[in-house]
């Protein structure tokens, strides 16, 4: 909870305001119009983060920014904030984003829509005059997908403290070319020092990425914050020999190991039901040769909960697992964890702004927790941040057939700006 | 059962011979002067079939044979057989043999112990003036091993009416050089069209590249036939998504049925023991993401067993399992076999013939099985066949790292030189 939390969000919110409304085509085409920067044939984009193409959707995105009177600050990481002036300059912004890099075969709304919709909220205040007693900013963080540079989620993970500038600066893609230099060489490595500075509220808009709002019916999602994660890379260590010869009695089949672990995963996610997940998602079979019994078998397990308790208990099964199943074949297990991300909950009163913004308008809302990671997710550590889900078609993301429906994209860049005005304390043609 | 089989094996044996003995030193130098071609570092050999090195090895073999008096014949696929005459040069031979190509990374013994163990037990006889009635060949079957050409087993193949010559010859290595440029490249292209010329019998002394001799400390392995062996190309289509937003109760995880799969096939084989054998070697994830859920998942199957009844019944299993798998999760799983050999019993006189030998020479030995594919399963297709099996080191083999002990393989040659007079009706100074 953070300090400057109870000047930011607005008990009450102005009658006034209630009936505006964002611009739903204005939002679309512009969508559409960043999607060409990288559109791939198949109607995807390719816009990694720190190329050229990269460059070029952040022009976009500045030159629409300055537009509407926003000024423009870089950090030394590539952040970029576009910040529409509030009355009392003197409080922290309230701020919205996401992300404009993509995968390689990725969509037009992951991260787009995020910083669309905050430009949408932006240009709608700017059309309606009103103006908010705090700053609003609308951020395009650097390098949120990891596809070239990891790793992923580098500039909130810069700005909220979860690993150094220097450290992400000096990080390379597979060609070599350092974080720093990519920046340089696209005009985007800012002089600011990057600092948390003071953020009153942060709202994301993002595309679900998931099944659950689709397969609901429903329009938004209310996050309530993000599964905690930890990943690891667990081997079993078997004997190869061929499959001809070897009798069955004799065999140290490691794959046949791993299956018992892959079920085991899966049993464990559904133990702790319902955020759970148990992943195995990476099989490396050695020698992998279609007579030969496998020797070594490397998986990946990927378990997410929603507290540390049970990702904790989650754990200790997987490693219960492990033993149980190394013993019962007299094989080595070697178990790694790589990654961990605590549970991130998001902040309650945030969390009330987004379902009060849907109720307001009249829209079908659920809770739900995000099991990716988002930039919202880092900046909650520094700041009261929510997020807003809308469904995308089949729950599919990552991929160039993904898609969403214009009028819940609208819909919640309608919740995000409810939920903007609210927190900044909007006051309508306070000034000119 | 072939009808010259009873002219080939007699029902006697000499006993003047019965004391007769290889000499196991000379065996083993001529195995390690013939694995200094093509030798590596780790102790293994490399010399894959019709290189530079593989001419090498053919031309010491060849030499070695003229030394004794054999005549050279090589075929039209590249086979070498190394003829002693007998006394009655109108009966078919009795032959024994392998080959001595080598895996990229296989070791001393596979094939040329096969080789040598011949080639030792017609200088035992040209040392100790014995004739036989039939005459004797030793043949070194070209590509037995499929690295650099496939079909495996090539040359024997060819032989025995498996595959055409034409076929063969028409085969490319990755570099796209023809088996037949790559025959003449090396001079091993003969005019001699192969046909099966008649056969009286066929041994063929091995290590058993498996660990039941060892496991059993038993010396000698009476070979009763090979397995039969069906191998498969098993899909399962699930569906990709992101493993953090998808809920364990929408996904459609490929890896999941995949496991159920890997636990059937070995379900399957132990249904079937002792020879049932079951195997997943090799599995390929798709997109194999840590932390995307699998969407298809392509794994091997090779299924073996000692009788075709057994084998249909497991075929059957096989499919089953896939069918219920599939239907359980609605997924679509494709099952397509690609491999099929029939089992393959050696002839009962001929194994008899192994057996006595190991009998009377005081060894111990246990009937087995060969779980792999050999020369000799092919050729037995044509002529009455047998094989010899001899312990190695852990059962491994295709490794450098192979071993065998030269008691062991000294043992295996003279059951070698028993079996062959026997089966040639040996005379002891009959000719000189």
């Amino acid at each position: 909870m953070q300090a400057h939390e109870l000047t930011a969000i607005a008990p009450q919110h102005p009658p006034a305001l209630a009936d505006l409304r964002v611009d739903g085509p204005r939002l679309w085409d512009s969508l559409m119009q960043l999607a060409k920067i990288g559109g791939t044939p198949k109607g995807g984009v390719c816009r990694l983060a720190l190329t050229e193409l990269d460059r070029e959707g952040r022009d976009l995105f500045v030159a629409w920014a300055k537009e509407i009177g926003c000024t423009i600050r870089v950090d030394a990481i590539g952040n970029i904030f576009a910040r529409r002036a509030g009355l009392r300059d003197d409080l922290p912004p309230v701020m919205t984003g996401s992300h404009i890099d993509t995968q390689p075969t990725g969509g037009k709304f992951d991260g787009n829509y995020g910083v669309l919709a905050g430009l949408e909220v932006l240009r709608t205040l700017a059309a309606a005059n009103v103006y908010t007693d705090a700053p609003l900013e609308v951020v395009v963080w650097t390098n949120e997908e990891g596809s070239r540079f990891v790793p992923v989620m580098m500039g909130s993970g810069v700005f909220s403290g979860a690993f150094t500038l220097e450290h992400a600066l000096a990080q390379r893609d597979r060609e070599g070319i350092a974080v720093s230099d990519a920046l340089a060489a696209i005009g985007y490595n800012g002089a600011e020092m990057v600092a948390p500075h003071a953020v009153g509220a942060y709202f994301e808009a993002h595309i679900e990425q998931g099944p659950v709002l689709e397969a609901n019916e429903t329009t938004i999602g209310v996050v309530q914050g993000a599964l905690g994660q930890r990943w690891y890379d667990v081997t079993v260590h078997g004997m190869e020999a061929h499959a001809g010869p070897t009798p069955m009695e004799l065999r140290r089949d490691a794959l046949l190991v791993a299956a018992d672990l892959i079920h085991a995963v899966n049993r464990i996610a559904l133990d702790h039901a319902p955020h759970g997940h148990g992943t195995v998602g990476w099989v490396d079979v050695h020698p992998n040769s279609r007579n030969v019994i496998p020797g070594r078998v490397t998986l990946t397990v990927d378990l997410r909960a929603a507290d540390d308790a049970s990702l904790s208990a989650m754990d200790a099964a997987l490693r219960d697992a492990c033993a149980q199943a190394g013993a019962k074949k007299s094989m080595t297990i070697d178990v790694e964890q790589v990654v961990y991300f605590a549970p991130q909950p998001f902040e309650p009163s945030m969390v009330a702004a987004v379902r009060q913004g849907a109720d307001a308008l009249g829209l079908s809302s659920m809770d739900v927790i995000s099991g990716a990671g988002h930039d919202a997710v880092y900046v909650a550590r520094v700041a009261p941040a929510a997020m807003i889900f809308v469904p995308c078609k089949d729950g599919i993301s990552h991929n160039e057939i993904e898609d969403a429906r214009a009028d819940h994209l609208e819909a919640g860049c309608n919740v995000l700006l409810q939920a903007m005005l609210r927190a900044a304390q909007a006051v309508e043609g306070a000034a000119s």
